[in-house]
């Protein structure tokens, strides 16, 4: 069996990988190797627990890629000869011109003690185990989440909003350390705890304890017990780089699979896509974990269409690091880096930060406020992080001010930025968030 | 009595350049003249008809401004010397260093046989005059709107919200016709019909006929006559430029105060902002009326802060006409030029469009279907012009692509677009429809 085209895994990474370069090289043979029948849509995964009605709301539909004449193979791979371009899987060997890596991650399970017993769950991608997880999580009466990134946030506000009790707990000193700063993560914490959720920061976990094999309590490091009946684990996810490893692809210094710009890993031919593939910072140009559904679709873009030779204006310059979150009543985005990452970085700041409300005038209804904070380099204005919290235009919002970074665009040009605005859809013109965040900061160095 | 600024007007445009004006220059004294006591959010006033509960509800605030330090003289300019640097109002006389008009414009009013009789408005923005408008609608049972462009839209909808039995009569093919192509238009046209608007397009009035000197009916050329208490005519806005025009200011090409990029006239120390001045196209370099809030806001922010020496970053390069508009279960935007705008004007185009919904999984709540249009160059792939219709993120989707025709981004940068995605916020990252769009047209173009 052979393909032009190879691609391992079968999730975001890799169903757009094989795509762009079916849709850019139509006249080659495209294989996705993966191990589920069923894939899920990953970012969706937190609503299986109260917003969806069950997992099968939430599963990604691959028809468009059959038709587009994207083959699959379900099966388990076991390991790739560069030397002679071979797959092999649990059953055949399937020979590629050329390799896409997009298998993925998996959740870390931290070495805590108690952490075998029954009710400690992680949130993994695999159709199976989330039915488990709901079942659980339907019998109980207390949850504990432990993790506050943005999976943690989700998940205990969907299951709060389930009827549960549940406690977050979060070993930094705020939710969402990694996307916000302080400012805007306690406007988050505010609304998860008026939505019914416990969190406890700056607190590590020290033991489950259990009775008859099942967790019945999260005890904390300061010795405070939290009664259980099931527990969630989401404190980050590992790449999964096991078979990339044995095949002899160099491993980069964050423990994923080394990518250049054209997502090209060290070795002739191969790719690496998603998850499993390093990430490069946009400003700070440090190895960066980003495991998001929509870097993953960025990167297999860029990989797909420069399998068979480089389109040098397709590439990574780098990750900006973007996402939008959303629990009941609040939504949130973020871009760049935070103020706090490029004070640590070496960056000089100036912060331009307003509140509005998206909606004009005030008395118009399905209104949020709107709290825009924007982080530029103070010598050259440039914008290096944008952070956002309203309603759900958040999510395109959070998106203008990404592009912005990725074009460098400065506070003056985002002071004159021509916007459209309306009642029913935005802020005031008067008073549009990111032009009066970026004005302020644009006068600075525009008057030194 | 003298001040360093005299801004002429106090609605967006006066606003505005007066703030923009004070916090660029905080040692000048900076007063506003305007006719009102009392000034309305503009692009609110639409909703008065239902969704607000009155008027009121729709005041633009002036406090912040006095809090500034910004002085207000509520009086009517008669007459501007430019020699001795002086505004005559009704009552007296003030001196200025620097000038700003910001006298708005006026809803055209068509010579139509029977228009001067009771029960035809206009949408002024006159508190007085709106509420005349208010209370016939009210006791109306049939409303006429003439003119679908977004006020005539936006009034029809809201209008027939509230109860009424309304049709739209539009001169053009479609609805919305400077904003939008056929086939965006006419999802906006179904929308409308489905909520009860009776739509007439290709439709010229030929008079209105009358009862006791009060309108009964609209008379169309083809014959057909529409019953009407009361008709609203929104076919336009003139410019006010009279004063302009006898102080000797230049009036350009289409009847606007001429403005250069730092929206200088071509009077000395004296500017000119929002729906009087010109505006220019940002592709087709023509004059262009462009009378928006946002624009207005736009114009103000660069004239406020070049009032006293030019500050050559912060111009007007070119107005991209971007704008969104909202009906009952539908929101759209559009910036940058028309498919059909394009083609007349000689640009060869390529156009990407992709149809996806701005939620997912699909089953998710609140979702709407999104329709994106993409109009590029073909030759470099610049993205000319956009069109976008679905829910209430329209309005900052729109403004996603307003930023990236303001830097002059190609299909080929936006199909690697760095967006971040959400199930309760976003389209999917496998679909998100501006890189889907755009990427058909990367494409052809890459495969040249």
């Amino acid at each position: 069996m052979k393909y032009d085209v190879v691609v391992l895994g079968g999730s975001a990474a890799g169903l757009i990988a094989a795509k762009s370069a079916k849709l850019s090289f139509p006249g080659k043979k495209v294989l996705i190797i993966r191990k589920e029948e069923i894939s899920l849509i990953p970012c969706g995964i937190p609503y299986i627990f109260s917003r969806l009605k069950s997992i099968d709301d939430d599963i990604m539909g691959i028809d468009p890629l059959k038709k587009l004449g994207v083959e699959f193979l379900i099966d388990e791979v076991i390991r790739v000869d560069i030397t002679s371009k071979k797959v092999f899987t649990l059953k055949e060997s399937v020979e590629y011109e050329k390799l896409v890596f997009a298998l993925g991650s998996t959740p870390f399970v931290p070495p805590i003690e108690g952490i075998k017993n029954d009710g400690i769950f992680t949130i993994s991608k695999d159709y199976n185990y989330l039915q488990n997880v709901l079942e659980s999580i339907r019998e109980a009466r207390k949850v504990v989440v432990i993790g506050a990134g943005f999976i943690g946030v989700e998940v205990s506000d969907e299951i709060r909003k389930s009827g549960k009790d549940v406690t977050l707990v979060e070993a930094m000193d705020r939710v969402l350390p990694l996307a916000f700063d302080e400012d805007i993560a306690s406007v988050v914490a505010d609304k998860l705890s008026s939505n019914g959720v416990t969190i406890k920061t700056n607190s590590r976990v020290k033991r489950f304890s259990a009775a008859g094999g099942h967790v019945n309590a999260v005890e904390l490091e300061d010795g405070e017990k939290i009664e259980a009946d099931t527990v969630i684990v989401s404190i980050g996810y590992r790449p999964n780089t096991k078979i990339a490893k044995e095949a002899g692809l160099f491993i980069g210094k964050n423990g994923s699979i080394w990518t250049d710009e054209y997502l090209r890993t060290s070795e002739k031919d191969i790719f690496a896509a998603g998850d499993c593939a390093e990430h490069k910072d946009f400003f700070t140009r440090k190895a960066t974990k980003l495991m998001l559904a929509s870097t993953a679709t960025f990167d297999a873009r860029v990989a797909g269409c420069n399998l068979f030779g480089l389109k040098v204006i397709r590439e990574n310059k780098g990750n900006i690091s973007i996402f939008s979150s959303a629990i009941n009543g609040l939504a949130m985005g973020a871009a760049g880096v935070t103020e706090a990452t490029a004070r640590v970085e070496g960056f000089e700041v100036e912060v331009g930060k307003f509140t509005a409300i998206d909606r004009h005038p005030g008395a118009i209804e399905d209104k949020s406020q709107q709290i825009v904070k924007l982080v530029f380099s103070k010598h050259n204005g440039i914008l290096l992080g944008a952070q956002v919290v309203t309603g759900k235009s958040t999510g395109e919002l959070i998106n203008i001010l990404g592009l912005a970074i990725q074009k460098g665009m400065t506070a003056v040009e985002l002071a004159t930025l021509q916007v459209g605005t309306h009642p029913l859809l935005t802020a005031a013109p008067t008073m549009y968030p990111i032009i009066i965040a970026a004005e302020s900061v644009a006068r600075n160095i525009c008057l030194k």
